[in-house]
This record gives structure tokens, sequence and C-alpha cells, in this order.
């Protein structure tokens, strides 16, 4: 398939590159606000055209892949809806599904059925396109999301380049992903980021941030990532994050009881299941982190 | 100076191992509740001697090292002060400050001057003595915690056999210590594991954990340490946690009506300081786990 790329950042890139190793995209036409990122694309020989906008590299395109945060979605994807030829498919690899799904309805009408949500589990430490990475969607989880009225063949089609990359890919609803990832990963995101504020909001911020031992480090790493992105997509998914979010401050407010009253059994009735789970999942095979303190 | 090692854990076992390397220490016996602990630091060549008892690791010591849980600390104080001798010292590795010293205050008696609160901030990701490790303080803080009448020779003695095993120590008030570490370990440790509890509890929890990423599984790693360990911290700095968790409540409440608003300003204002924080982090020079969404 001849690809366009919307948006040349780290999972972007990493999307042409593996495609295309896998044999799913020939040619890659890829654009981004920023030119130097495309342009360095090319240098890399992950894309083969730097298009000077998103109508120069959705022209003659088989599949448009955008990868631009979930906020811009709705405006490029109202720009792919000018341009795009009556067969070729649109796919995303955004963190989010219903809203990009109601955005993608709303800016390609009767195209909409060849538009494949998708959301690929992965991501790298560092940005930008100079980190791209073919190999970073093997053994991950690719999160398909179809609509009722998505085409099957579009589906598969995008499906079966995710699986020829080594990914494992999973269909569910919509909402269904969206609530899985308010929980497992948008929550987790909006914590960190709100312990690191606490800490560096304090007047000996500086300092406790130094004594941190390697459990912080890692609590909070997620707390690096992009805020603009996470704006958006806490944004984009706030009903699911809201609801998760509640139940979460529903635990704290018992633990807050626990630690005011000195009650031990009630700490062990959250801290025990919890490692036990968490235990549990160090045995899976993609490896774990180190550390402690 | 001979070593008394009163639990033969990961910790205590790097302790002797450290010291011994360092020239700190020159014989070393060791107690543990589980026998198999001490024998197995005698066969590993961490303890020269696996004690039968407390008082049998304690008699003839030049320095008793306490590594047990925070809340086996005053038990263990109680037994060692039956027959700790007029000059020997006396340290800890708690993670836990006012709590162990009130205890050997009440302990110790006379002895309490020779009493050196300590807190390495290092641990490891398995547990055991099996798996200690000699270099486990190379460029990591250790904190110490001396009361106004702690003896400042016996002080120096601890501080520079930390110093020798490449360790950068840290002198602060035992309050200071248990705000900070409340801020930055205590109270992300229990995030951790309310969070992992939260995904548990759900009827779809198992495939939750599943579809997680690399971020969930930096974020909650510390939700996989002993949950009696976590119980005792929490309880033993139940005061200074509970001030930083009702803190962080707060965090989270102006964040959810953030979200119920959909008021995007507010989140960045959150977002934005935590992810220059963060980043500033990364910096540093012991390392940074890998990983991303």
């Amino acid at each position: 398939m001849k690809l366009a790329l919307i948006g040349t950042g780290l999972l972007g890139g990493s999307t042409a590159a593996a495609w295309r190793r896998a044999g799913a995209a020939s040619a890659v036409a890829g654009y981004d606000v920023d030119p130097s990122q495309s342009r360095r694309g090319v240098e890399l020989g992950v894309l083969d055209r730097a298009a000077a906008s998103v109508a120069d590299a959705v022209r003659g395109a088989d599949c448009v892949v955008l990868a631009v945060p979930v906020g811009q979605m709705a405006p490029v994807l109202a720009e792919v809806a000018g341009v795009l030829t009556d067969s070729a498919l649109v796919t995303d690899v955004g963190s989010t599904k219903a809203d990009v799904i109601a955005a993608a309805r709303r800016a390609l009408g009767r195209g909409f059925r060849r538009f494949v949500p998708a959301h690929p589990i992965a991501g790298g430490e560092l940005p930008g396109i100079e980190h791209a990475d073919p190999q970073l969607f093997a053994g991950r989880n690719v999160i398909t999301t179809p609509a009722d009225d998505t085409d099957l063949k579009a589906l598969q089609r995008i499906e079966s380049a995710w699986t020829a990359c080594g990914a494992r890919v999973e269909r569910m609803t919509a909402n269904e992903h969206d609530r899985v990832f308010a929980a497992v990963s948008h929550l987790p995101h909006l914590l960190a980021f709100a312990l690191v504020a606490q800490v560096a909001s304090q007047p000996d911020g500086a300092r406790r941030l130094e004594l941190a031992g390697t459990g912080f480090r890692d609590f909070t790493r997620i707390a690096a990532s992009s805020p603009a992105l996470w704006r958006d997509i806490a944004l984009a998914n706030r009903a699911a994050l809201g609801t998760e979010l509640r139940t979460y401050r529903g635990w704290l407010e018992r633990l807050q009881t626990a630690l005011d009253t000195a009650d031990g059994p009630s700490l062990s009735r959250v801290f025990e299941p919890a490692s036990r789970t968490r235990r549990a999942l160090v045995l899976r095979p993609d490896g774990e982190p180190s550390g402690g303190e």
C-alpha cells in the first residue's frame, strides 16, 4: 500500500518503518506540522517523501495513517476528507477511540466505512522520528475498535498490517477500549502528574526530589510525558477517566481513614491483593524494569 | 568492627557484604527469624556465623545492625538491650525514623546515645540474602537522623562505614526524614497499591491488566512490594503520610473538577510543571528505566 503518514513523530515514524519492513507499506509520504521532522524522516529512510501539506501527502495514497495527538484528529480528518479517493483506507494510532471515531464519522461521511480505528499499545522513552523503531510493536498489543458500519475488508487489511509487524491484534468496542485505558493508562498518568506537581510545589521540593529513590522514579516516569498530549487525552476520554478517578478517590478515602485510626488490617486489605496481583504480572514476557527501596 | 546483623534479608545481607568489602566490618554474625536465611548467608560468605538467637548474635559484637521490618524494631531492640556491652554501637536501616528512635530510646536506656538511626535509600528487585549485593549502596543516599543526645563519635563511625561503601551520607532530623519520605516513597507506594487493587477488583480486571502497557507496569512496580512491610511503614509514619495523602487528595479533587467541566487549562496547570520537573530528573546519573505508551 502507498501510505500517507500524517504526524511523523516517534509513533508515526515507527508505524511507517514497521509496516514497510513487514511488507505492508510500499512507499510512504509523510507530513508533519514541524517540517524538520518529515525531512529528517526522509534522511533516515523512514519516509520516501516529505509532503508540503496534509493534502499533498494524502493525494494518491492507498492508506492514510493518522499519528497526530488526539486533540488534532478532528481538524486533520477534515483536511484528509477533502482529497481522499473513494477506495483509500484511513486509520489512526490514537490513545482514545470514541472521540476519534466521532470525529471521523463527521469528517469522512460515506468514507467513514473505510476508517479503521486502532491503538497500538507501544511507545518509547525518546520522542521524534529520530528514534523510530520498526521493532516497536513486536509482541505488543494493537487494539482495533471497529464501528458497526466499518467495512470488514478495510478492518482486515489494517489488522493484517499490524499482525505482520509482530503485534497481537485485539478487537473491542470503542467504549470498552476507552474504559480499559482510562483505568490502566490515563488514570496512572494523571496520578503521576499530580504526585510530581505536589512534590515540586513544596518549599523543599527540589531537595525531596534529590532524595527520592528508584521507586519514585519508576512511579513518576510517565509524568515526563507531553502535558499537551495528555491534557487532550484526558479531555477526550473524560467521561470514563472521570469515573475511574472517582472510584480511585474512594479507595484513597478508605486508606486515609485507616491511617487516621491506625487501622492496620484495613491497610492490608488493600495492600495484599495489590501485591499479589502485581507480582503475578512480573512473570509476563515483555521484561520488567528493576529497582526498589 | 565485629558486626551483629539482625535480619538477614536483602538489605541486611547487602549491608554486611558492603561493610565487609569496605573494611568497615571484620566478622559478621547474623540472626534471622527464618534460620534458612542466615544459614544461606554463611554458605554465600556474607556471614561468618548463623546465630541461634538475637542474644547469641549480639554477644561480643562491636556494632549491632538492625535490618528487620520497622514493625519488628521494638521487640528486637528489647532483646538487644539485654545483652549489649557498654561500648557497642547500634544502628538500623529502617524506612521510618521517629518511631524507631522512640523504640530505641525506650529499650536502650543509657545505651541510646550509641544508637545511630540510619536509612539507606537503596533496594533491589529480588528479596533475600541470595541477592545481597555489596555494590547496592554505591552512589546512593544514606540518611542519618541523630537525636540531640546521640554520641558524635558513634554517629561518625557509622557514617564513615557508609561513606566507605560509596554512599552519600546526608544528615537530617528524624521528623524531616519522615516528612520527606512520606512524600517521595510512602505515598507513592500507597497510591500504587490502591491503583492495582482497584484494577484487580473490577470484573474485567484480569483482561485490563493483560492490556496494560509499560507505563502501567512502571507506575505499579512498587505495588509488588511486601504488603506487611508497607503496612508497618504506613502505620509507623502515619502522621506525615496522612498529611501528604490529604494534600494529594486535594490535587485529585481539583483534577476531577477539571475533568467534569472539560477545563483543559486547569489540567495543564498540573501537568505542565509536573512534566518539566520529571524531565529534569531524567538527567540524573543513576539511570532511568525505559518504556512508554
